[in-house]
């Protein structure tokens, strides 16, 4: 099993050194610290588990340590800064791993240009030797790229002439749309394996600075400084411990407090059924107080692990249902929270992490399928998994036997704003991007418990049934799902879910990720003679020239 | 050999029916005229030979029929419309064919929606029987969607639950982008093998009226008269015959009167030699006078073929180099009568025309290097394909033992205006979308001859040797570029030539063509027991189940 938690204390890859508002973040890959067998990783090349360490600790660097303003992304080896992801390792993964690997890897980049966004946290990519495919790619996400000039440090990304595959964790989109390299320069800087140094990085906009090695500390220092002398980042704050999760595994499912995992191999499903809270805190205080446990930023956490949990070891598990208990109206008290208190530092890295996890929703390559019953609290914040699901199908009126009221949905404050997608706008934008009139009638309707049938005239949901239908059409609708392509499906739903605007993002995880993909089922790359089983072999690959 | 030329005497899959301003354009698929053995295309399904008359109709009606100013699409069938691409021809094309079928059927049905948008021609697809995949992808390229509302006749997009494929010829992207239809909706009606009907279809946003079939006929007529009534067509003009192309084949290459193309096998490289024009007619009357011997429209037309040509027929030539000869000034003088008369009819049709060959360029999945040496004409128009290619190498200075002068490139209005990509930019704008500026500098030398220095100091070329390098240096370049995985180089250009904004156009060329060329590689769709493979015999794929 591949497990998303860990904490500093278990890193073998990185090291976080701390200076006043300054945080280091080394990287320093242990060569024996593969997640499989079969590969080294040497020269600071990464796989999943080097990848996971990196999620753990910008996180951690976001919650714990609200004084850290800049973190400098550093290599703990001389000579190399980032050789990229270990190519033996993608030699031998399967596709889905692959896929799935990359995406993840997305994920954290996309996170740390998040932390600097919206978190008051500048990262600096303090480059000194060789700096390649994956881990130029890495330094791309910082605001700035610092370049030692010691003519032997350079910043590459040669995956097309060396591996027959793209740089395609962020790479040739953060090139285009992040540093607008001009396009003829990027097929050049593409194609050279030994990459690009000195003043012609910096004309090329591949990084910001070059610096000589006889000032390259005490610049480093300088722009850290300068850095963390812009952030809104809070004076004298407390962090808040990112406690181990409660989990249990077992056979059937995963069980956190607030949320559980129920599998149905048989069925290709996994039901997701999410708490709602029993109470909340007074006011900013008792959210400090309380930190990890605090409902929403427990409940994201959870839920995070759980989709990483299926995407990586629950392969056959097409189809989560995502289903939720819990009184409505304690999951609105958590929002006005969330809303209320805003400018409080802790209360906005947890808005963005829901917002995090919801876009990991988005992301995930599975059927989503919303069922909104009696007893469930789809409000507010929960009410993103409704929007975000492939159909939103809820129950109409009450069960027999049932002595609990009719379902309902509820939006707060938060749907119209918190949570936008990868896209840019929010679900309930990209919704009704047909009926841009339904979000201004959905927002007047904030905090009002919706019945199935006041749901669907606001175009909430995708169909009701009553008691005497449910049971049928929710086994039909679920099983026919199923039935489906899994790889039809996931292609149709990655079209679907993101309709509107694009983004760097939605580049990345769109247009950038499909070509990828493609390219990893290509023989070119993958057969035997292709270019990642040959890597290092002495053999040159074998391409069949054929242009598709 | 594909050949994409044909003409309405040779159709044997479309009719056109014209009444005054109203074309009929009725697709009546001959289920023998399949390009390829083992298929029939029944119900009117289509392959690659109907999609070629199909884009000649639509170029014909732009340039020939003036007059003509709605198009109704419709089917000459009883109880069909268009069951969309022919399942059996798909299961036995190889990865390339259908890849490149797919992007030529994309490239025509961004036709239809240019000639609405930009020549006053408005289409109407009158959708009477079935309506089926690619079949209703065609109806969503009009701007008006009308149904019979017979209880028989449907849409439908069951390509994902049928087919394990996806609507991947731009149905999904227009499904959200054009007609932005709900996501949640358009995830259950892309599962509805059977399709949507009646009332549901217009509130889903699928078809924009239904229609009795008492009233039919008559309701068509009558909404073709209304889009005529809006057109900005002229009156009494006198169209332009497209006449046959000059072509001469052999094995070494294509040669046009004004485009010749030689082929170098060992190399995988095709040179493509552009002759710039002799002399200019002095007016308006002189351009309508030579019609198709006008030399924008000829080269338009010769480059366009041309290129089609390397794609389906000559897959191995993976490096077209672009190349030009003649004299600038005579270019510049076509562009400026391009410019001084852009508001006659004919004139906007090649400047259109011309802007979607270069379109096709941009589309086009081999590497592109274009070589400026003395004796070229580069200049206006023509530079377009400078800025088209992915590397532009000129030659600095003249060359021993010939007395032309230096290689100059230079740029006219219409490299500002006329010819925006796919995402809505000039090539200009995406190529400086680092450096604005020089956008707003490029504009300062309109109609300047550049030379080497001048063109790189204005960002214009990639790179510039003297005669003494060039052979040595050019001939590397290639050598290079050929010795790439294609896969690689491919979905790495895909990236690389489309930085900025995305539209409709950049989606279904980037993201959902991509995400289709993956499903095409995967063995649920395309497997021994695969459901393109399985389709019509009465045996169910069998299908992996694990995701991606």
């Amino acid at each position: 099993m591949i497990d998303f938690q860990t904490d500093p204390t278990c890193y073998r890859h990185w090291k976080l050194r701390f200076e006043g508002p300054v945080a280091h973040l080394i990287m320093d890959v242990d060569p024996a610290g593969g997640l499989f067998e079969g590969y080294e990783l040497k020269l600071n090349s990464y796989d999943l588990g080097v990848d996971i360490e990196l999620n753990d600790a910008v996180q951690r660097l976001r919650f714990e340590h609200p004084e850290i303003r800049t973190v400098v992304l550093r290599s703990g080896k001389d000579n190399v800064f980032c050789a990229g992801a270990n190519i033996r390792m993608l030699g031998k993964a399967t596709h889905a791993h692959k896929v799935n690997f990359c995406k993840f890897t997305n994920e954290t980049r996309c996170a740390i240009e998040d932390a600097q966004e919206n978190s008051g946290q500048s990262y600096i990519a303090a480059v000194s030797g060789a700096c390649a495919g994956g881990g130029y790619e890495i330094a791309m996400t910082a605001s700035r790229i610092m370049l030692i000039d010691d003519r032997r440090s350079t910043v590459a990304l040669p995956e097309t002439p060396l591996l027959a595959v793209l740089p395609g964790t962020g790479g040739l989109t953060r090139l285009t749309d992040k540093r607008k390299v001009r396009r003829d320069r990027a097929d050049v800087f593409c194609s050279i394996e030994e990459g690009v140094r000195g003043q012609r990085a910096i004309d090329w906009r591949l990084v910001d600075e070059i610096v000589p090695p006889s000032r390259w500390e005490e610049t480093v220092t300088q722009r850290a400084a300068e850095a963390a002398a812009t952030s809104d980042r809070p004076e004298g704050a407390k962090g808040v411990a990112l406690t181990p999760l409660n989990r249990t595994f077992a056979e059937d499912g995963v069980t956190y407090p607030h949320v559980r995992v129920a599998f149905d191999r048989a069925a290709r499903k996994a039901t997701i059924t999410i708490s709602g809270p029993t109470s909340m805190p007074a006011d900013v205080a008792g959210i400090h107080a309380e930190g990890a446990a605090f409902w929403p930023l427990a409940v994201a956490r959870e839920l995070d692990d759980s989709i990483l949990h299926l995407r990586l070891n629950e392969p056959e598990l097409g189809l989560p249902v995502l289903r939720s208990e819990g009184d409505p109206s304690q999951v609105l008290a958590a929002d006005a929270l969330l809303q209320d208190f805003q400018a409080d530092w802790l209360v906005r890295e947890i808005r963005h992490y829901l917002k995090r996890v919801f876009k990991r929703v988005d992301l995930t390559s599975r059927s989503l399928i919303a069922l909104i019953e009696p007893g469930s609290c789809f409000a507010g914040s929960l009410a993103e998994l409704v929007l975000a699901a492939d159909r939103a199908v809820m129950l109409s009126g009450t069960r027999a036997g049932d002595n609990r009221g009719a379902a309902t949905i509820a939006l707060s404050p938060l749907n119209f704003s918190a949570y936008p997608m990868s896209n840019g706008l929010t679900r309930l934008q990209t919704r009704f991007l047909g009926e841009p009139d339904s979000v201004e009638a959905a927002r007047g309707v904030i905090c009002h418990a919706l019945d199935a049938e006041a749901a669907d005239a606001a175009g909430l949901i995708t169909v009701a049934y009553d008691d005497v239908d449910w049971d049928d059409e929710v086994r039909m609708l679920l099983e026919e799902r199923t039935s489906f392509s899994p790889d039809a499906l996931t292609a149709m739903e990655a079209n679907l879910r993101f309709a509107g605007p694009e983004t760097m993002e939605t580049r990345i995880f769109g247009r950038l990720t499909a070509w990828q993909n493609w390219v990893f089922q290509r023989p070119n790359a993958v057969g035997e003679d292709g270019a990642l089983k040959r890597y290092g072999s002495g053999i040159q690959p074998t391409y069949d020239f054929g242009r598709v």
